[in-house]
């Protein structure tokens, strides 16, 4: 279904070279920073947060700073038609709890991380790194979304233009 | 900023040619089904069709099926935060009103589009044909988003695998 026009050759090495290319895109080359908040904090506080950020999604840390859930703005909306007091609600009631959650880290290509929003249906990846020590888990450095990915696209064929 | 590694070579031909196949993707190729509503409609009856259809955008229809508006989650979540009765409030009040709409066609190439969403900073670009005769406008044929040009991302990294 994807149109060949404007392709002059494709040799198995032209193809080679694209394909390395794409995959030498890592994470943390694109990645944005992530958007926290504790899971103790209520759900309009979250949905404050998330206007005032304007992101899609918010990452919910425990009380040691490590990644405790997910929250998105359909989770938020869902929560906001209960009607409730969003006041009394703390965001890690209603948030996608770990391990439940799909991650990537730093060293990750862009490719499978891409791969990953796709195929789970997600709009957002925690970019993770391990802490260890008395207290183990991960650290949140980063967010990847469909909006990195479509920055690497552009990057792709712009970084072609000199 | 963007890593160099792990390309072999890059003369300017294989650019140039890495450069027409990206620019080869149409909207056309990759988009999605649109995903409509009257602006007649509730807000309340547009929040569960975003849910049903899991979208981050619908997109508003007037009664000549054309396009009206479009309305994002957020939108969505900033009336439901109102606490007023959802099921009384018309879409097309809370809608961004066309012209204050950035639009692609099924011709444009995925890398014009997906420039559009990253530079007006939306979510989602409504496919639009023009509509010619008595009652004139865009008919909306489907919806691109940034899954839309990370699904692209994905196709040009593996249609290299063979």
């Amino acid at each position: 279904a994807r149109p060949r026009v404007g392709y002059f050759y494709a040799g198995r090495g032209e193809n080679r070279i694209l394909l390395e290319r794409i995959r030498s895109f890592k994470v943390k080359d694109f990645h944005a920073p992530p958007i926290v908040i504790f899971e103790s904090e209520s759900v309009y506080e979250a949905i404050v947060r998330l206007f005032l950020e304007d992101v899609g999604t918010l990452y919910i840390l425990d009380k040691d700073r490590l990644l405790a859930g997910v929250v998105s703005r359909k989770d938020l909306l869902r929560a906001a038609l209960g009607n409730k007091d969003l006041t009394k609600i703390p965001v890690g009631v209603i948030m996608t709890r770990m391990p439940h959650i799909y991650t990537t880290t730093p060293e990750e290509s862009v490719y499978d991380a891409a791969k990953k929003l796709i195929v789970h249906e997600v709009d957002s990846l925690p970019v993770v790194v391990p802490r260890s020590g008395w207290v183990g888990g991960w650290e949140v450095v980063g967010r990847f979304t469909k909006t990195t990915v479509t920055r690497a696209f552009l990057a792709l064929a712009e970084e072609d233009e000199d």
